[in-house]
C-alpha cells in the first residue's frame, strides 16, 4: 500500500511516499517558500536520485500538484499512475478535545477542524489547506488526520487544567493540550520494545528536543502530563520560544517596551529562547561553538536549557511516583550528548546513572546510555513522526476503521 | 530594645511591638480599610486586653499615628513615651537586585526603593508610605528594611533568568526575584536546628503555603531557586492567583474575552487560582468543605493545588541532586494535613515516607511528620516573618551595621 504523508506548514510542505506495511520510504522531499519569491522543491528518491526544481508556487494546492508531477515523472518519479496511491496521511497540529487518536477524514472531520482553527491559528489552517488540496486533486483517495495533540488526550483533568476561572475552559477551551504527541508516543513504545517490557508496566519520560521541544510523562503507555500547554510556547526553552515565563513578567515587558499583543506574541515565539538568550543563534551547534569560544551568554543559555530539562524530569518523576526510563529524541536529543549529560547530571538520588563512555559523542542511533546497574534507563531513540502518520493511516485503512 | 514591625499594604497596616532580643510580642494589631469607608484598628496587648477602634483613617501616616496613640494610651497601651521605641523594622516586598540582606534605611536606600517601584507597583508604594510616615512621626528613630526578595538573591543566573532576549533583563530587570524570602529563610534555618545539623550540609525544600504561596530550593542555607518569579503570579496555584500559565493561553484569553491588559492582570491576580477553579472561595477550608459535600470543581481544584506542589518538590529535588528535608509552613502548610499528605504521596521513590498517624489532624506546631526510617524528613514549622524583621532590625542596631 502506497501512502503519501504530508506535513503542511504556512509556507512549506514536507512529504514522504511510504510503502506500507514495509515501512519503506520510496521518495521524500520539501516544497519550500510557498507563496514567496523563489519557491523551490527539493526531492529525493530512495535510490538517491535528487531533484531541485524552482517555480512559482502560489499555494499548497499548486505545491502538491508539483509533488504529484515529480512522483509521476520519468526522470525523478516513483509511480506510473496516481491510482497507485492508496491514501494520504496528514499531520494535523491541533485536534482539540475531540480527537484522542488518528481519524479518517470526512466532511464532519473537516468541519470540526475548521472549528479548531481558533486553538492553533498558525498551524491548523495550512494543515487544512493540504486536506482541501488532496480532496480536489485526488478526490477518491482516503485521507487520514494524525494529530499532535491526540496522544496527550489521556491527561487527567488535574494535569490539563490551568489555575484560572473554570469558565475560561468551558467557554474558550483554555487548557493544556500538549504537542509532539506522535513523537512522544513513538519513542515511548520503542523504549518499551527496547527494554523488552510491556509498556503498561513502565513509567517513561520522553524528551523531544528539536527546534521546538517538549517533554512528557508517559505512565503505562499513556501521557499523563506534558510541558507544552494550550500552545507550543509553554515548557522547555526552545530555539526561539521562551517556554515557561511569569505572566507578570510579560505584563511588565509589554508595558516597558510599549508593544502591542501581536508584537509580544512574536517576541515570545520568534525572538526568545536560545536565540534571545545567546544572541548568537537558535541552532544548538552554533551556540555550543560560541560557548566553547568563551561566549558567556551562550554558556548561560546552554545551562538554562539543560537545567529546565532536568527540572521537568524531576517534576514528572514525582508526578508518576518514579520513573523506569528517560528517553532523548529529536535533533538535539538524538545528537547532542553534552545536553543529555548535563540534563541528567545529579539525578543519582533517583536511580539515574549515566554511562559517560557510552554517551560521549554518541549521535543518532537507538542506544542505552546508562550504566548496567542504573535503576533508571537512559535511552536515545531517534523519532520518526512521518512513520507514525504512515502507520496510523495504514492501520485505519487496513482495518476499515473510522478512528484509531 | 523595643522594636515596631510594620507591614504596610495598600489599605492596611499590620504591626507588632517586639521586645528584643527576648523575642516577645508586647502588642500587635491591624489597621484596616485605610482610605476607605469604616477604617478600623484591631489592637491586642500581650495580657489579652483588646481594642476595636473605628475612625476615618485617610492614609498610612494617620494609621500609624493611631497606632502610636494606642500604644501610649492608659487603657490599651504598652509604653509611656515614644522614646521607649528603639527602632522600626519594615517589611519591603521588592528589593530588586540591590539588596541581598536587610538594610538600615537612609536617604539613598529610600531613593533606591523609589527606583524599584516599577518592579512591584502594587507593593512597594505602601511599604514606602510606611517609611515616609515613620520618618515624619519618629524622625530620630532608626529604621530597617527587610526584603521579601533578599533571601533569593543567591540564585544562580541559570535559575533566575527567563528564556527571553537577554536585553530585557539588562534594560528592564526582567528576571526571577522570588518572594516570601523571610519565611523561607526562617523555616529553613529552623529545620536545620530541629534536625540538629548544620544548614550548610542540608538540601531543604520549603513550601510556604498561605493565601500567596511559593516554594524554594534551599541548598546549604542558600536559595538556589524559587517558584515565584519576577512577580508573585508565577508558580504554585494560590488563593486567587493562577501560578504557572502558558503565555500563549493568556494571549488567547485576552483575544477571546476582548479585555485589556489591566483587566487581564486583575483576572490572573484576583479571580484565578483556587477561587476561579472552585467557584467557591479562595479559602482552603471552605473549598475542602465543598469538596467533602461532593462539589467536583472543588475536588479538582484541590487535586490541582496538591499536584502542582508535588511537581515542584520533584523539580527542586532534581535541581539540588536530592533533598534532606521538606518543610511545610504558612496557614495552609501548617494547618492543612490533607494537603500535606497528598502533596508528598507517591514520593517514596526519592525516600519520602510520611507517617500518616503523625500528620493526620496535626495543626500549627513544629513537628516531624515522616517515619523514623524516612530518608527525607518531612517537617511542619510555623513561620514567623515578623520575628525575622524584628531580629534583623535588632541585629543591625545591636552591631551598628548598615546592612546584614
Amino acid at each position: 500500500m502506497k501512502i503519501i504523508v504530508l506535513n503542511c506548514g504556512s509556507s512549506s510542505i514536507k512529504y514522504q511516499l511510504f510503502d506500507m506495511p514495509r515501512q519503506k520510504v520510496i521518495a521524500k522531499g520539501l516544497v519550500d517558500k510557498i507563496g514567496l519569491k523563489g519557491s523551490i522543491v527539493k526531492h529525493e528518491r530512495e535510490d538517491g536520485v535528487k531533484a531541485n526544481l524552482e517555480g512559482e508556487i502560489f499555494d499548497h494546492k499548486l505545491g502538491i500538484e508539483y509533488v504529484l508531477g515529480i512522483l509521476l515523472s520519468d526522470k525523478y518519479g516513483s509511480i506510473k499512475s496516481l491510482e497507485e496511491i492508496n491514501a494520504v496521511g496528514h499531520r494535523v497540529v491541533h485536534g482539540g478535545e475531540r480527537y484522542r487518536g488518528s481519524v479518517r477524514i470526512n466532511d464532519s472531520v473537516i468541519d470540526a477542524l475548521e472549528e479548531t482553527i481558533d486553538l492553533a491559528p498558525l498551524h491548523n489552517p495550512p494543515n487544512l489547506d493540504g486536506i482541501y488540496a488532496i480532496t480536489e486533486l485526488l478526490p477518491n483517495i482516503p485521507q487520514v488526520g494524525v494529530f499532535d495533540t491526540a496522544f496527550h488526550q489521556t491527561m487527567p483533568k488535574h494535569s490539563f487544567l490551568y489555575g484560572i476561572p473554570y469558565s475560561l475552559y468551558q467557554k474558550h477551551g483554555v487548557r493544556r493540550y500538549g504537542f509532539h504527541g506522535s513523537s512522544h508516543k513513538f519513542v515511548a513504545n520503542k523504549a518499551a520494545e527496547f527494554l523488552q517490557k510491556p509498556i503498561n508496566e513502565l513509567n517513561i519520560i520522553t524528551c523531544h528536543l528539536g527546534n521546538g521541544a517538549s517533554i512528557a510523562a508517559v505512565q503505562k503507555g499513556k501521557s499523563i502530563d506534558t510541558s507544552m500547554g494550550m500552545t507550543p510556547i509553554e515548557g522547555l526553552i526552545m530555539g526561539t520560544r521562551s517556554g515557561d515565563l511569569d505572566i507578570g513578567a510579560l505584563f511588565h515587558i509589554i508595558k516597558k517596551e510599549e508593544i502591542d499583543l501581536e508584537t509580544a506574541n512574536t517576541l515570545i515565539n520568534k525572538h526568545s529562547g536560545m536565540l534571545g538568550l545567546s544572541g548568537v543563534s537558535s541552532d544548538m551547534r552554533e551556540i555550543e561553538n560560541a560557548a566553547a569560544d568563551g561566549n558567556e551568554r551562550a554558556q548561560c543559555a546552554l545551562q538554562m536549557y539543560q537545567y529546565r530539562i532536568k527540572k521537568y524530569i524531576g517534576s514528572y518523576t514525582a508526578a508518576m511516583g518514579g520513573v523506569d526510563a528517560i528517553v532523548f529524541t529529536g535533533g538535539v536529543g538524538e545528537n547532542d550528548w553534552v545536553t543529555r549529560q548535563n540534563s541528567v547530571e545529579g539525578l543519582e538520588f533517583m536511580g539515574v546513572e549515566l554511562d559517560k563512555s557510552k554517551n560521549t559523542g554518541m549521535r543518532g542511533k537507538t542506544m542505552d546510555i546508562s550504566t548496567i546497574s542504573s535503576k533508571v534507563k537512559v535511552l536515545v531513540i531517534p523519532t520518526n513522526e512521518e512513520l507514525v502518520i504512515a502507520s496510523d493511516t495504514f492501520e485505519i485503512l487496513d482495518k476499515g476503521l473510522d478512528q484509531l
